[in-house]
Parts: structure tokens; C-alpha cells; sequence
């Protein structure tokens, strides 16, 4: 049910032919409130696709009444006429939905540089035929217009005492051709006001997606969108929120490692005993980033020495010459020397866990990443995007 | 004739066991003077080897006699023992040459954990032997021990008025099996003393080495050696030498990259009109770190918009909706929009530009890469290191 779980929202996915398999690619999602208050986090790129400078301003007085969603075209380096199609795209939803265009968010997904005039005809197309199907349980149809390379569609629910979460996820954590951007949206009938969504929100992200770093690669176009109807007439506990937010956003990020284009592993890297969770995320981050690594994981190698090469290029506290490492709970580096033979460690299952501890203080962060393989190379090279 | 073009010097190479294949492990490298000034730099990863520790402290007084450079073998994360056996490899060379063992550096490549009872054994052996083969045209010899994947030796000589700087280096422009450490050593028959060595190679290897970003993986046994045995009698203007020098770091450094593991592009990132020396170089290496861009390149797919998504992530001033973008003499992106067709460009040539216009000032920088292939995932995968 993905978005449409939560009471008060109404949802759709149509092919408006933007994808050249004629599969769908324009999604809408509407609130039908009561309340109709939004909050959204966006890429953090200083490169930004005109939906993201669109989105960052709408958002900006905590109304939301629709999310338009195509895949198909980024509509990113596209100059003042992509600016416009996005522009033109919240006002047609807003004036078949009877709202203020200021209060429809736009995400794009596709190919940077994507967004002429056929694109733009096209979006336009889809925002009609995805308002005019509509449905109470169209989330479903919704999550599968927003996939790209997405082998599967991404979906979540989490229900606490009388209000629920929903969420769809579009993206490979290793991202795909024309950069995979992540597409989130997020609905709760739960009734909390913009503010209180807006920090719950970037205190699930942080700790949730913010952590999946599959390729080091970062998006144009990333949005994460959280929209509350207040339809279960509860207002809950802000910290119970927070918890049922957090644990929806880990499962969806979970669900996008594990669809990762090309890769073969999903990696688990936590870092305890850091001397801050800053430290412990910069470390595990530095793994997670280095290609040897990941090469080596590819190759059923437990490398502890790459490990130790990639975290001494941080600036955390530690002593390199202090720290262990354990590959699937076995302990291959004790204080910077080696321990158990590597040989002791069965790397051919798919779910792999590297545990470092830094030995320098009482914070831990846990880092999800991929392996680099041969068809990561091939579907980043292989097809023109 | 590498590190034996420039008068006063002596080398050799021999085989010690170290490698599996027979082939020569150990080089040995000696001043004869009359001046015995050297100095040094070093890999800025935190994980430091055992001979980067030992070579770090030994130098500090600018004399260096010799240097011993082992393959099959980092000795980093070692423990007490790896420290150990360094310091017995300068003792040996040292008592072997009648000099004292703190000026004696040394320097170690091949898989991190590697430094057992063995592995000291066949070092030791190795000093004595390549000791015993000193000659004045060993350079050849040296060059080619210190070789771990590299498919061709790198050597290089310049020579101005009287005097002259020869060098050879290993290692892949692209990492390979083990960290393929870069490892340099110059030798200089000029009469320069060791802050104005240290002077020169500081500001030579920034443009050069420092530049060659290959995997943007740091190794932990990286050292540039420069030593000047002032046998030609010129002092020469420390200008002068600097170009030169700078000169013979670039010949070797593009030798590097030629020779990269697994590459089929060799990239040179030109970033012009940059605000700051600083700005330019974290640009270029944003883009020559990100893997959806070498990727591209691997498939002969100009895709500029990789280009400007990997140099968004940057904190370089400069508006990303005004910047220009060129492969290969093409303009395919002008002021952040698409400008020539990408069929214009044909990047089936291994060597491939990439011109990225910041319009924010002055200054400028060019960073030298490879591409991501399905080679490199294999060499850094399929060989258990």
C-alpha cells in the first residue's frame, strides 16, 4: 500500500511515455487532510535539478498538497525553460487538484540534461491522466512509476496505536545509469504540524538514508518527502514518531542496498568506540568509499590492511596502530597487527559485516554500502545515459 | 640509466625470494658523494608502514646515504617485529657500507600484513646481495626490482648545464593487488643542500605526484626520495633546478598513470578560470574520484552531467549554473546547459581531456586519472592480496 497505507491520501502511477518501454513514470500523491502539512529534505549537491529549487521553496511554509513524481528525465542542466517545466507541472496538478501551485512538490528522476519540450509535453500529459486515476489504494501503482532501474518497487508500512506510516522508495543504492537518484515519499495520518515533521524527519534521515552510501556518488536530484493528513484525528508521542519514522526509513534503505545495481554484497560497516558519532560516521564512510574495498569484497577478500588504508585517511580520533577489525564476527586485526587467519572468514554470503573499533571513546555509527563489481562497471558504462 | 644518469651514484637490483615469480625484489641505492644531502616526502594516510616511520625520522637530518626498496611485501600493521626488520635492513646496508644506519632509509611495497620471520630473513639477504652488485650503470637494475604490477620500469633523465636528475618509480597509476604503493627515487649529481633538496621536491612533487589521482585511494608506503651527490661540482640556480625537477616528477607521473592497472583512458582533468589553486584542485579530483564518471569514460559515454553532479559536491567557489564543460575540445555544456551534441566527441582514443571552465577567477589546475574498468574491478578482485 506504500503511501496510500496511511488514511487521507490518495495516490496514482500512469505511463505517460517518458520511459521508452512504455512502463509507467508519472506518480501523484495528494493529501486529502484534514491536515495538510509537509516537510522535505533534499540533496545536499550544490549541482541541484530545477524540481529540487522548485520543492525547496514550496516546502518552505509547511503546506503540501501533492507530490507529482516523474522517472524518465532529470530535468537537471536544463536551463530557464527546465525551470519552467517544473514551474508549468505544479500548476497544472494545482489547477486540477484546486489548490495553490505553491503548495504542489515536484521530483524528477533520469538522465542530467534531460527536459526539452517533448519531455515537458509529456510530464504535463502524465500530471493529468495521474490526477484523473487517482485512488485510495493507488499507492502501489504510485511506487512503480517512480522505479528506474529499480528491480523491484520499494515499499513500507509501520502502524503504532491508531496511526500509521507509509512510504515508496525509487533507487539503487549503487546508483544506476543517468545517476539513480533517490526518491522518497513518506505519508502519516498522524497529526503533527510541519515543524514537528520537519525534525522528525531530518532526524530519521540522518541515521537512516544520510548512512547508505553505496558508491560515494552523490545525486542531483534527491528528495525525501514527508506529508501528514492528521485523517486518524491522534496526535502522537513526538519521540514515539520519531522511533516509527526511523524504523520506516531504515527498512526502505535497506530495501535500496539490497536492490543495488550490479552489486553482490550488502555491507554492514559499523564503527564503535569512536570518539564521536561524527568520527564514527567519517570512518565508516571512508570504507565504504574506498574501490580497493570494495573490490576486495567482490572478490571474497577480507582485507583488513585496505580497511586500515582507507580510515587513516580520515581526521577522527584514533590510534591506526590501536584498532581492531573483524570481518563476519571474526577477528582478523588486533591493535593494528594480525590476528585470526583470514582464512577463518566465509565471505560468500551476500549480507557481510566489518566491525572496526577505534578504541577512542563510547559513540558507534553504522554505514550500509556495496561491493564494486564487474556489473556495476557494466550498467555505469555500457548503456549511453 | 634512472637513478645512475646523474654521477655519484650507485645501484642495484637482485632477486631475494620475496617474489613468488623469481624475479628481482630488492634494490639498493647508494650516494658515493662528495655531498650526501637528501630529502624525502611521504603518504599523508595516517597508516603509516614501518619503513615510512623509520625513512621519516632518518631524513630529518638530510643526510642520507643510501636507500633500500623491497617489493613482495608493505611490512605496514606489522607490529613491533615489522619495526624491527626495518630497522635491521638499515643496520645491515649500513654496516655493508660503512655508514651510520641513520642514513639509511628505506622503503617497502606489496600487501599490507606481510612482515614475518621469512620475510626479514630474505630482506636481510637481499641488502647483502644487492650490496655485493653496486655499479655505477645499475640504474636499469634497480628499476626494475622495485616493480610489483607495473607492466614497464618508469624511468626518466633530465639533464641542464653540467649537471643532471634522474629518477625511476613504481607503482600503478591505478592501484593494483595490494596497494600498489608509489615508490620514487631521484638521484641529482647537482650540488644543492638538503633544505633546498627538500625545498624543491616539496614544490615539484604538488604539481606532479600529488596530482596523479588514479582510484583516489591513499597507499600507506608512498615516499619520493631525492638525493644530490654534488659530484658534478655546479651549483646550480635553485630555479633552475626546480623546473627541471618538476620536469623529470611530471615524465614519471605520466608514466604512472600510462601504466595504471585495468585503465583504457588516461584522463587529464584541465580546471581553468578557478578562483584559487585550491578550488581548482579539489575540483578536478571530484571528478577524477567519482566512479559514475570513470565509468562513463570506460564506455565512451561523455557525460557531462556526471561531470558537474561529481564537482556540485565540492565547496569551490563557483556557480554551477555558469560553468562550461568540454570533452575533448567539444563544448558539450555552456553556463550549465547543454550546448554541442555528445555525438561530436569521440573519446575511443585512450587519451581523453576533460576542460571544466569554473568562470570564477584565475587560477588553474590539471589533475591526471584513469578510467573505472571492468579490468580494474578484476585486478583488485579476482587475486586474493
Amino acid at each position: 500500500m506504500s503511501v496510500t497505507a496511511a488514511a487521507g491520501f490518495e495516490a496514482s502511477g500512469v505511463a505517460a511515455g517518458l520511459k521508452s518501454t512504455g512502463k509507467p513514470d508519472v506518480a501523484v500523491v495528494v493529501n486529502r487532510g484534514p491536515s495538510k502539512a509537509g516537510a522535505a529534505v533534499f540533496t545536499s549537491n550544490r549541482a541541484k535539478a530545477n524540481p529540487i529549487l522548485w520543492s525547496q521553496q514550496a516546502v518552505q511554509d509547511g503546506i503540501v498538497e501533492a507530490v507529482v513524481l516523474n522517472s524518465g528525465g532529470a530535468n537537471c542542466f536544463t536551463g530557464a525553460f527546465g525551470f519552467q517545466t517544473t514551474h508549468q507541472t505544479a500548476e497544472r496538478a494545482a489547477e486540477l487538484l484546486g489548490v495553490s501551485p505553491g503548495d504542489v512538490l515536484v521530483c524528477s528522476t533520469g538522465l542530467i540534461g534531460t527536459g526539452d519540450e517533448v519531455f515537458r509535453a509529456k510530464v504535463l500529459q502524465g500530471v493529468g491522466e495521474g490526477i484523473a486515476a487517482l485512488a485510495a489504494d493507488g499507492g502501489d501503482d504510485a511506487s512503480l512509476a517512480i522505479m528506474t532501474t529499480d528491480s523491484v518497487p520499494k515499499r513500507a508500512v509501520v502502524t503504532r496505536g491508531g496511526w500509521t506510516i507509509g512510504g515508496m522508495a525509487k533507487g539503487a543504492g549503487m546508483l544506476a545509469p543517468g545517476l539513480a537518484t533517490m526518491l522518497v515519499v513518506i505519508t502519516t495520518d498522524a497529526d503533527l504540524d510541519a515543524p514537528a515533521l520537519d525534525a522528525a524527519l531530518r532526524a530519521a534521515t540522518a541515521i537512516t538514508f544520510d548512512r547508505l552510501d553505496s558508491d560515494g556518488c552523490m545525486s542531483t536530484n534527491d528528495q525525501v518527502t514527508l506529508l501528514a493528513s492528521g485523517a486518524s484525528g491522534i496526535v502522537p508521542d513526538e519521540a514515539e514518531f520519531g522511533l516509527a519514522l526511523a524504523e520506516l526509513c531504515q527498512d526502505l534503505a535497506q530495501q535500496l542496498q539490497a536492490d543495488a545495481e550490479g552489486a553482490s554484497h550488502d555491507i554492514t560497516i559499523q564503527v564503535v568506540h569512536a570518539a564521536s558519532v561524527a568520527d564514527a560516521v567519517e570512518v565508516g564512510r571512508s570504507v565504504a568509499r574506498n574501490n580497493l574495498f570494495k573490490a576486495a569484497i567482490f572478490g571474497n577478500d577480507p582485507n583488513w590492511g585496505r580497511v586500515l588504508a582507507a580510515i587513516g585517511t580520515t581526521t577522527a580520533s584514533f590510534d591506526p596502530y590501536a584498532v581492531d577489525v573483524s570481518f563476519n564476527g571474526v577477528r582478523l586485526c588486533s591493535d593494528g597487527a594480525p590476528d585470526r587467519p583470514r582464512e577463518e572468514v566465509d565471505l560468500t554470503p551476500r549480507s557481510t559485516s566489518v566491525l572496526i573499533d577505534l578504541k577512542a571513546g563510547d559513540d558507534e555509527a553504522t554505514i550500509l554500502t556495496n561491493d564494486l563489481t564487474h556489473d556495476y562497471v557494466h550498467e555505469n558504462s555500457a548503456y549511453s545515459s
